[in-house]
């Protein structure tokens, strides 16, 4: 196993030079939401004198600086890839300051495919510095194929699914957690992806997994999760009308044989981000998530998460109202109202 | 890239030590369907003495031998290993078989997910001996993630489908192809797993690709097949309603963007082998590839293909008018009785 790190013990610079923004750079975003103590700088010289917040509307007080040098005036112990390009590469320019960083003694966080304990000249650099390179998107060795063995858990098991990616499936899963943990349940939200698992501290990065073992390695997490926990709230990945991610997505859907889901959604996006794949109706994509859990193990969708950060008060008003009216089920934005509408639900069918 | 064999230019013994039967060794089943001529042994203790036709129906003539040493007076240049467990691991004691089989000077040819090249103690053999070690599921690296570019290309793209693993989607694939090219066609079959790969000499396994880029391998398979063919016959892996595989299922969809599916399916098969999950009816499982298709690029089964390899004369009949009365679309066995009436609704759709 390699050594893995506790970000909530550490002062944190990201790296999210030239990308930073609220969609270019979702791990520093999410790390800014979810770990604002331990975030000192952001490194991205397009922005360099903004503070965070500026940039992202959260972050306040926390810096955007121009280097690595700068940075180095807050005293990091650990640098964070700020990004998750598609593809998963390093951008080629920051092979040399990841390096420096090295030398400089921060620990390294990362969440690309692109494996930085597998970097001959990384790896060496932090042996003789003596700090880890963490690689949050490796995933463990011999992940079985999937039994569905995770049907017998004791545990309530729900999955936030979506339309797209980026529309708020792993933020959605965190609150639900966070607002069914201070209901008192014994709660736990289960990371599938690498930022997931930068914030929460474990988890699987199920699409960097041989794809004969993804359902098998989401199965791996929902056993995981149970041990110590009555309900889980597995992240979602990807969407089923995804032309690239579709796969991990039903891997994730029948590997994790949620009890429930949560479908989240954005609701100004009209077609699949970066493709020019029209979105299906919110009906229609609920039905096709129901219909393809039907055959192994039956659920429903329970409730929607709108992600409406690019629409006004009224705006949002109006589609959460539109989503309610379409689909017969609690519709909110959890970042602008939070989660109780779908932890009630939630809690409405534990007591079934 | 690694090395990799004709096995048409090869004398071939297949190892399937315990394990030689229709369903239980697919790839040994295959190889002596497609290679006939090449095929010198099939190695099973357990069914030593018999001829291969005896136990699989096919390979008439081709002898079971108890061990490697038996398997040595047929003078092979090459081992195949006859079978793809799930998991795709080695059976333990194959290692010190397969040890011998190289130093005895044979050529290895693998569909494991367990990678021989990557043993120490055989690479080191191999290199000393000289022979070629071929992974045929190892996958090529730096695959995209998917970009809908499958959607360009000039060449008819057809699918097989369906509704568990084994059913057939390989042997329809190839009869269909052989079939296209009596007629004239310039069709191309595109193998997608390692089986499919060892009898035609190319494609890429995209079960062993990470699932993030498991579509874009699929698009990878098409934009080569496209070059220089006008039909395009893409062999379909797992189901949708497969517990660990369907994964592998949607990335190849979505990847290879089909213009049209042929489903292949077991009319005795129940439930999903080795789960208990029943199957559902042909028409909600065709429902499902179609639905799932018609956001990213719309696709239409249009035929059956059905494996009644165990139905009697009367049985067979039965269970294709059945299928046909069913669904509306021509049926037909194509072991039984060729693949013309598929190869017939592809036509039409060339027409269009």
């Amino acid at each position: 196993m390699q050594k893995q790190l506790n970000p909530k013990s550490h002062r944190i610079v990201i790296l999210a030079e030239g990308s930073f923004g609220v969609l270019e750079s979702k791990t520093a975003t999410v790390l800014v939401r979810y770990l604002p103590k331990n975030v000192v700088a952001v490194i991205d010289s397009t922005n360099a004198g903004k503070d965070v917040s500026n940039v992202i509307g959260i972050g306040d007080g926390i810096p955007v600086v121009s280097s690595l040098e700068s940075a180095m005036h807050f005293k990091p112990t650990m640098l964070a890839i700020g990004i998750a390009p598609p593809g998963g590469e390093l951008p080629p320019e920051w092979h040399s300051i990841l390096c420096k960083a090295i030398i400089n003694g921060l620990h390294i966080m990362s969440g690309l495919h692109y494996f930085l304990s597998d970097d001959v000249e990384m790896f060496q650099l932090a042996a003789d510095h003596d700090v880890v390179l963490w690689d949050a998107r490796k995933p463990p060795e011999n992940l079985p194929v999937a039994t569905c063995i995770a049907a017998s858990v004791n545990a309530t098991v729900i999955l936030t699914v979506g339309s797209d990616c980026r529309v708020g499936k792993m933020l959605s899963g965190i609150e639900i957690t966070h607002t069914a943990r201070e209901r008192g349940l014994n709660a736990e939200f289960c990371p599938t992806g690498q930022n997931g698992i930068m914030v929460w501290g474990w988890g699987i990065a199920i699409d960097a997994v041989i794809s004969d073992f993804t359902a098998g390695a989401a199965e791996q997490i929902v056993l995981e999760g149970a041990k110590n926990h009555d309900l889980l709230i597995v992240e979602g990945q990807g969407s089923l009308v995804h032309p690239g991610y579709s796969g991990v997505t039903l891997s994730l859907l029948h590997g994790s044989m949620p009890d429930a889901m949560i479908f989240c959604h954005q609701p100004s996006r009209k077609k699949v981000a970066r493709y020019t794949v029209p979105l299906p109706s919110i009906t229609e994509m609920i039905a096709h998530y129901e219909m393809l859990t039907a055959p192994i193990k039956p659920a429903k969708v329970i409730g929607l998460a709108l992600n409406c950060f690019d629409l006004s008060e009224n705006e949002t008003d109006e589609a959460i109202a539109a989503a309610e009216e379409e689909t017969g089920l609690p519709a909110t934005d959890v970042v602008k109202f939070g989660a109780d509408k779908l932890v009630d639900a939630i809690q409405n069918i534990l007591r079934k």
